[in-house]
């Protein structure tokens, strides 16, 4: 069971999975813990527990971290949107999930599930945080983003209902912009057979264990960065281990199309590497060392600060912030043609192929 | 009943009706015709002949006209709208409606009534064309946009349910864009009891007078001027005259913000007069000599070909055309308080006064 005093070890192991992307996890907590409060603790499912004829529904939001950091989602809006898709549907769902890892968007589920009843299925999409709505294994394997609702902080929900998930994804962003940047989103209705299909399985409890695991070691004073490295042993992630350490010297941002896109310039102080350049569009996407590509999507690029391992979401990325990068395998799921096809490095325009972590090293 | 034979009159008597805007005549009347000929002509009903409990929806397209002339729209776009907002509803419609009256929103009811079978109200709720979605008597006097269905030509929808009308006319604006600005929609779901208070009674059946009168005229060489404003004695409208005769001197228009904004300068060939100066954003909204107002919206400013009365939309104006610019005083339902807030001067930004024509006569 989720109860109050796991959230926010969840969101902190969720910010890290997020490579720099899926929000803000004070922010998500927050709400989690307030739904938790109210309603009660969160039931957790294994992939393989969910009956294979029940309906399984994503939850989470679109828009703006920078918007989010300013005011909070509204408290009906993740329940507007399921509630629209029921209707929609004309059937209940039976369980929520995460589209992605993230600070925020790890918790949103926890928060409907707890303001529900309804269980939460322990997996997500993307075992880490993308910013396009397409970027999930769902998609790369067969499950349609529609019937997909959206809801506004008025109350206000739109149905989508279009055959092409990257379709679904400018539709939907450009909804998003009019609702002011902050939408709750329910999509990727699928079954239990579907789900052990197409969802990358158990990376809401890894994200549990990271945070705990950060939590603890920062109590106790031991190695913080050996301890998140262990924690991918035994999972379908291929492999952790520390990139870079180093000053961020240089961060260049905009908001372009809805994202924030940019790049970080991180140098060694004792000036024996050359710098590391991290580019990012929302997530953490590619990191380089002069021409040479150091880790490139959609292995993780995590990059915490370096005195407590706390994971850096984009947004508050700044000068001067002595930081600790660490590379993580994405899970085979992640690694085939079809899965490149959608969300490696040429779907975000890198020139680059994909090179897994372990040759890189 | 309408058949193929009615099209063309009501399609050039709405676009008459249209001030500048509703779309092209000759493609809205293609379909139209075309789902008659393979569906069977329509039947049309009076308001009053609609039962108190029947379901009426009106039916047309957003998108920008310039788009229209270079692609149709798709064939079962307008019918998908419709059945995705049954869907929601839950129930059946019975009836169809125009939103506006224009040369391709006229059309569009039509068509839908002849692909289902479904009869058309003769009506609509601008008497006129106007740019948004919320400016409408419907909402004016308390029915709401949402829910809303719309539609792309790739056999996508997406359904709204939002409670603000304007609110409605963002997010709807913004989908259409990402729908390559060619979407259907099917709005202002209502009662008959409700019709009867909303609508803007008789309007599809003045269409057709017009058309018919301007085409009999141009057949036996008689002052269409004339029979055109004829046509509007005994119905709702407040008096219609001819303003100003002269021909296309500039034209100035821009795409902003999914409209075609400007302005055009008529000249008199004489030199005896001042200019007229009519300022559009998709319809006409303002007719000034010098810092004289001539005639303002809501009242229907119709610039017209001087040779054959045929009606010119904002996006066909050109340098040389010989035109005869016609007002039209809209209905009392359009001129209320609450009609004015909503598609008065100051909705389009205009810093005057609304004065009927017949003041400024």
């Amino acid at each position: 069971m989720i109860g109050v005093d796991e959230i926010d070890d969840i969101c902190l192991g969720a910010a890290i999975l997020g490579t720099g992307g899926g929000g803000d996890p004070y922010i998500g907590g927050l709400v989690a813990k307030r739904a938790i409060r109210l309603k009660g603790a969160v039931e957790m499912l294994d992939v393989g527990d969910v009956p294979v004829d029940d309906l399984v529904v994503t939850c989470g939001n679109l828009g703006a971290p920078t918007v989010y950091i300013e005011k909070l989602v509204g408290e009906s809006q993740p329940v507007d949107a399921l509630r629209a898709l029921e209707h929609h549907l004309g059937r209940k769902v039976n369980a929520v999930m995460a589209f992605e890892a993230g600070g925020s968007n790890s918790a949103i589920p926890i928060w409907v599930a707890a303001a529900t009843g309804l269980p939460l299925v322990d997996a997500d999409g993307q075992g880490r945080a993308f910013p396009e709505l397409q970027m999930v294994t769902f998609g790369v394997y067969g499950v349609s983003a529609c019937p997909m609702a959206m809801a506004d902080e008025h109350g206000g929900t739109v149905v989508l209902n279009v055959d092409e998930n990257w379709r679904a994804e400018r539709i939907a962003r450009a909804i998003t912009v009019e609702m002011g940047a902050r939408a709750s989103i329910a999509a990727y209705p699928m079954t239990g057979a579907q789900l052990r299909k197409v969802a990358i399985a158990g990376t809401m409890g890894l994200s549990w264990s990271l945070g705990r695991r950060v939590r603890i070691a920062r109590e106790q004073s031991t190695d913080v960065f050996a301890t998140i490295l262990e924690a991918f042993t035994g999972t379908g992630y291929n492999g952790a281990r520390i990139l870079f350490e180093g000053k961020v010297a240089d961060v260049r941002r905009e908001t372009r199309g809805g994202w924030a896109v940019g790049e970080v310039r991180i140098a060694e102080p004792a000036g024996n590497a050359d710098d590391l350049v991290v580019t990012f569009q929302n997530e953490n996407l590619l990191a380089r060392s002069g021409s040479q590509v150091r880790a490139i999507v959609p292995d993780l690029i995590c990059i915490l600060d370096s005195d407590q391992g706390l994971p850096i979401t984009t947004e508050r990325l700044r000068f001067g912030l002595r930081v600790t990068v660490i590379v993580i395998g994405a899970p085979d799921i992640m690694r085939t043609p079809e899965a490149l096809a959608v969300f490696g490095p040429l779907a975000f325009g890198l020139d680059t192929e994909f090179v897994p972590q372990e040759d890189l090293a």
